[in-house]
Formats: structure tokens, sequence, C-alpha cells
């Protein structure tokens, strides 16, 4: 009990560091913040060499990568690779801040800040639970590893060649992440899956330049009308999507569908979050199905003509739509591709020419339930919540996730603490407290039952 | 023939009376041109006095409108309306432009100007043809009052008002506008007939904010989508319209449907022109009948979602499509705009909101052939052109046209001298250098031939 009584005594220091953490504009995507990326980086760095590690920062084409490495739990221990990110999204739009994005402010119990859930929180909580390891006890329970990159929010292109370069020293037993959420307050959940994503930019030609609607309208196709038609054709009445060979992969007894009535989805939360008028989609699946193992084509954007104020009467040379589909296991990526570059080309309308780019691809992935890894899991957070942990599907996709497991060989645990509603995206992100504090005890206690058998 | 040698000795100066007159960039859309569009009805205004014509200008709620007479025909002689205006449609992308807008460039037979064609050479044509008369017999075989206004490019809504408030000045036995082209170079035109118009914007929504598209794809119904597929429900396999009773008033035996094999359509040039890859529409209509006599639903514009640059994964919260109907006769605006709202509802797939908003209509117009008023046309135009004229349609719309014969009283006759590729609202715009010459003969003939019978 020495580690949980420092972490309580401990409290009100780690929310001034984490404080600290959050007011560094770490936004990765933006230029001007490169100089506030590297501070986080360099934080960080100086932050776990303070409580014991040995720390480096190691360049990259982009933001740096932090490395924190305690190797002193022997050759016989586990050795634990635990990632986060410690770059953020854009705060914009600023005014829809309660208070301003990078001054921490507790209200309701939640930590607000622009990074508070996603990710720099759920990394910190890793931080203390190690110092709290080493205040405590002078030791690791295991070998540990912290990778800690700053362009997650941008693609994290160059992470995987860094983590294929330096796979020796990578070399782990387990990865674990938290950057995922709970399925409810006071509910400790275990990502079970994470869709794949292929996205796509649909171009649609017709005239060489805009027309005069009146003057030529109804004797050369309309692009958007064409776009409008192909899209129309991606699912049929029951929201079924029907391009060809689309779900020969899928398992259609997959087991997290009972899951999805076990975890208890509360649906007037679910309206009230997404603001919809009410929930949708393909028959005969539930809502959480639907998210967590069933397959989707969504259009992300559509663009063509005139779109200002007023009537004005252009018939489009061009009409574009962003269209992406998350997978579930076990389609692939680059064969869902081609499915659906050759489904378009099919319904394509005579009259336009139509071409379909191919932007983004990540594999779906699964979790590896039971082992060791899961385990020490379960125990780690029943002990830390008082409850034990549910398993739950993720609609979105992390692709570095299927990558580690790939380079690394070792499974992956999604041990998420954000939550609902906690606009990780968006104005107004927020933690919860009690999730940060808890959250440093699952990891504590996920050291020690990493070493020791149930 | 006094006439026509006036003409002919006079054209050096007329034209460089018209590049004085393009010169002033005279756009009624454009606040920081509001001096320079007062600039050109003034310079009309003084310039129709200089030729020996009464003229006055009239303040309305936006630009004036200038109105030019000669009323010493006698009480016996018929009264002729020539409408033009003196507005013109804005000039951007400016690095289109050959040579600059807004001074005059003749080059290959062409008068390049913004305003050259749409409309001011075809107004000033007519003033040039009074003048010839004044000039070469000292007075004009009708009374003649002409309408200049400057906000036809801005949709003329104080046109009408004028027109009511002021009908007895404006009662006149014909009503010319010199605004539309000619089929072909060489081959005087006669407009047969003008579409109507039914304006609207769908705009659906779903989601009360921008969703996360792996986090909620599947769950919710996307509005991009359900707007996809309200559009793709607006035709047919054969680019039928769907809407029920949409064709009810339409006269399939439509009378200019033998005209439009008469004329002679030239595929190639009509591709050539539109930059299309092929003709496309309506079954069972040819490219002609498709603009001419059937009426369309044209998508003009499409907002959804993201659509800068990259692969945001967004399910957007809202979907807007502008969509417009051209009319034929006997279509009602009013009567398509229910039918449409009406069919758009009936399609919108559940788990969205719908709502369609009208933004504009105007009445299909076709033109009475026969008459004192077109058969001096005829003789005007195959006088001055060599050849006699052509009906041709018109897939544009003039709602001032129809509203013109209701309030007048009076029939309107469309004898334009543009042609086609002449980039009314693009850069580059042009007029024929020919046709703005033998426009004048045709418009100083018709005031002759609508005195004398054949």
């Amino acid at each position: 009990m020495a580690i949980q009584s420092f972490v309580e005594k401990n409290l009100p220091r780690f929310h001034a560091e984490l404080d600290a953490l959050l007011r560094i504009p770490s936004i990765s995507a933006r230029r001007e913040h490169q100089a506030d990326t590297r501070a986080a980086a360099e934080w960080l760095h100086d932050h776990a060499r303070a409580i014991g590690l040995e720390a480096s920062i190691h360049e990259t084409k982009g933001h740096p990568i932090v490395l924190a490495e305690w190797r002193k739990a022997g050759p016989d221990a586990p050795t634990v690779l635990i990632y986060g990110h410690y770059d953020v999204q854009p705060v914009e739009p600023l005014e829809l801040w309660t208070t301003p994005p990078f001054e921490p402010s507790i209200r309701d119990g939640r930590i607000y800040a622009r990074g508070s859930v996603d990710d720099k929180g759920q990394l910190f909580l890793h931080l203390k639970a190690i110092e709290a390891h080493l205040a405590a006890t002078g030791s690791l329970p295991v070998n540990v590893v912290l990778l800690m990159e700053g362009e997650e929010e941008v693609g994290s292109e160059n992470l995987m060649p860094f983590v294929e370069a330096n796979t020796e020293r990578l070399k782990c037993d387990a990865v674990v992440i938290s950057d995922t959420t709970m399925v409810a307050p006071g509910v400790p959940t275990i990502g079970a899956s994470l869709r794949g994503l292929a996205y796509f930019e649909i171009h649609v030609d017709g005239p060489g330049h805009d027309l005069h609607s009146g003057s030529y309208g109804g004797a050369v196709i309309n692009p958007a009308t064409a776009l409008a038609r192909i899209i129309a054709s991606f699912h049929d009445e029951n929201w079924h999507a029907r391009i060809p060979g689309f779900y020969d992969d899928v398992d259609p007894a997959d087991d997290l569908r009972d899951q999805t009535r076990r975890v208890g989805f509360d649906e007037n939360r679910f309206l009230e979050e997404t603001g919809s008028p009410e929930t949708g989609g393909e028959a005969g699946f539930n809502t959480l199905e639907r998210i967590w193992v069933r397959p989707t084509v969504e259009v992300n954007g559509l663009l063509s003509g005139y779109t200002g104020e007023g009537s004005k009467t252009v018939l489009p040379a061009h009409a574009m739509a962003k269209v992406s589909c998350r997978l579930v296991p076990h389609q692939d990526p680059e064969k869902i591709q081609t499915l659906f570059i050759d489904y378009v080309r099919s319904v394509a309308p005579a009259g336009v020419r139509v071409d379909v780019r191919v932007l983004h691809g990540g594999k779906p992935w699964r979790a590896k339930i039971g082992g060791p890894l899961y385990d020490a899991a379960g125990r780690a957070l029943e002990k830390a919540f008082g409850k034990k942990p549910v398993l739950a599907g993720e609609g979105g996709s992390i692709p570095i996730v299927p990558e580690f497991e790939r380079v690394l060989g070792a499974p992956v645990l999604l041990m998420g603490f954000g939550l609902p509603g906690e606009n990780a995206h968006a104005p107004d992100e927020w933690m919860s407290v009690e999730n940060f504090e808890k959250g440093i005890l699952a990891s504590a206690f996920l050291l020690d039952a990493l070493r020791k058998k149930a």
C-alpha cells in the first residue's frame, strides 16, 4: 500500500505538474507552434529524468520522439512499452472555449484544457505511476520503455520508421496505450477493437468550365447530380453497403456482438452526445454493433458549383466527395480500395469522367483478449476502480496499433481513461479528475500485476 | 438608302462611342462600383439627348433607370419600347482576361470588353439606329421609348415596380429586347422561347455538430449521404424527372421541337463550347429540344463537411444543395415549387431533418410568333443580314419578358445579336463587330418596317 499512499499524498503536486505540461501549446499541425511542440518533448524528457528514468530525445523529420527507460528489473522480468503522444489538436474556434485552452481549469471534477485527455493527461498518469513505484520501493516490478511522440495528431508519419529502426531497443512483452475512452464514468474499460480506414476522394468532371444552367441545362450530364447518384448507390434501403465483396471478410458471428448487449447502451445519452434526431444505420444491428463490428461507407465532404448566398444559375464543371470506409476484421484496406474504386467506376453515369483517389489507409485491429497482459490489466483496473473492467469496441482507427503488433511482435493493451463527451478534438476538451487519479493507480497496479501471476 | 449610308460612314465614330461606354466599369453587384454604374446611366442619358431624344433619369432603391423618348411620329404611329441594361457582370478572375475588361480591344472581328455583348453593345446599337434615322431624315417612323436599367445582372428588382408605376408613359405596341444570341454567325435569329425558373436550397441536418466518423460512423444517418439520395431520386435512368406532376403542364407536341431540326445543330461546336466529354440528357429528345422545350432539375451547388486538402474523418452535421428547375410552357413556378418541396419531403431518408427553401422563381415564356411585330422583324433582319431569320429557343430565363407582356399588354420581340461562345458572364466577353454593325441596320430597318406594311 506504500505506492497507493504515495500517490494519494502527492496528488496536488501531480495536478500542478500536469497543469504545467498542459500549458505548453504543442499543436503539432501548426508551424507557429513548432517550438512549443519541441518544448513539450523537452519538458517530458526532463521530467522523466527527474523521477529517475533514463531519457533521450530522438530527432525525426518532424517533431521529436522522446524515450524514457528503466531497465533494472532484470532480464527475466517482462518489458512493458508504454506509448503516448504529447502533441495536441488545434484549438479553433477559440470563442467556444469556456476557459482558454492552454490555461487548465478544474470545474465539476473535470480538468479542462486542450490535450487534457488527448493525450497528455493519459500519458502523464503513467509517469506518475512509475514515480510512485520508484519513490515508494526504489524500483519497478518490470522493465519499462516510455515511447512519446509529437505527431499523433498529424498522422504519426515518423513513428513507425523510428520503431522499425529501433526494434532491438523497443523489444518488449507488451505495449500499453492510454488514448481511448471508458464506456461510462466508473466503468473501467479495455479496448477490444479498432476499425481500419480506407479514405478516398471522388472527382467527377463534366463540362470544361462552369456553364450557364439555363443555356445548357438538360443537354450535358451534371457532375453534381452524377456524384449524388454514385453516393446514393453506396447503400441499399437497409443501409447495407452495396459494394460487391465489401462484407466478404467480415465475420457475421463476431463475438464482440454479444458484448454490445453486456455493456449497457444508453440511447438517450448517445442522442444527447451526438445531437442527432435519432439513431440509424444498417438494419439488423444495434447502435454499438454498428460502431464496433460493422464496416461503414461515410461521406466526409461534398463540394460542387456555387455554395455562397443566393441563387447563382451555374451548371458545375466539377464535383468532389470525400468518402471513407471504416473497416473491421478481417477486411484489408488495400482490397477494399480496389473493390471501392471498381464499384464507383461501375456505377458512374455516362457523360462524365470519374476519378477515385486513395488518400489514406489503415488496418482494423482486434485485441487478442486473454494471456498475461489482459489478465494483469483486468486485475489492475478492478483494484483501481473497484469494479471489473468491461470490453468495449471502438469505432475509430489507430493505425499504429496493428503496426506495433506487427513490428514488435507484442500484444497491445488499450487501457483508456477518457469518457464519452470529453470533446477530444473540440472546444472545452476535458479529462475526469477521478480518472486521472485512478488511472495513476491502475497503471501502478498494472506494472505489479505484469510481474506477479494472479 | 440615306440611313444605311449614314451608318456606314459613321461606323468608326460609333465604335469609338461604344468604347467610351464600355470603359465605364458599371458592375451593379459591387458597392465600390456604385458611382461607375451611375456614370453609365448618365452617359446614356447625355448621349440620348445629344442625338435628339428626350432623356430622363429615374431614381430607384438601387441603380437608376434611364428613359429616352421620341414621340413625334404622331398618335397613329405605333410606339416601340426598346429595353436594355447598362450594368455588367463582375470581372473576376481578372487573370483570365487577354486584355483588361474595361479597355475595349478589337481582335479577329470581335470587340472584347466586359459588357460588349451583355448588354451595352446590343443596347447601344439601337441608339445608333435611332440617330441614323434622325440624322438622315429628321424623324423616326414610329414613336420610341428606350428603357435602360442598371440592375439586370442583380435581379432587376426595381424594374417592374417602375414599369407598373408608369404604365401610361410606357404604353406601347411592341417591346424589343436585344440581349440574346443568334444560333450561328451570319444567321439572324428571333428568340422563340425562354425557360422559367424555380430555384431552391435544400438543407439536410443530422447530428448537432460534426462528429468523428470513426467513433459514430454507421450509427447515425449521414446528412451528406441522405442529400445524395434525395438528389439521385430526381431523375430516372433516362434522366426523366421523377417528381410527380412535374410534366403535367408540358406540351409534348411543342411546335418548337420541329424547329430544333431546322436550325441545324452542330454537335462538335457544342462540345467544344461546353468542354463536355459528350452530350447527354433526357432520353427521346435531341440536344436543342433538351434546352428549348424540356424542363430540367439541375444541381447548382453542393456543400457538406470537410472539403479542404487531405483526409479529415468527419461525419458532417449538415449538407446543403442548391437545385434549380428550368421550366417550359405551361409550367407554373409556384406549382412546381409545391411539387418539388413535397417530393423532397417524400424521399427524405428517416433520421435527418430536411428543409427546402425557395430562393427565386420566374415564369417561362413563348413568343407569340406572327403579327405585325414578328413580320417586321423578319423583314428587317433579312434586309440587314441578307438571310431570313430563324426561330430559336433559349434555355435561359429572362423573367421580365413575360412581365412586360403582362403589365404592358404588348408582345415582346427577342432580337439578339450575340453569338455562341461570347463569354457573356466570363472572362474575355466579346461581341462580333459584324453583328454590332448589322444590328444597327436591323434596328433601323425594324423601325421602318413597323410603320410600313410589307
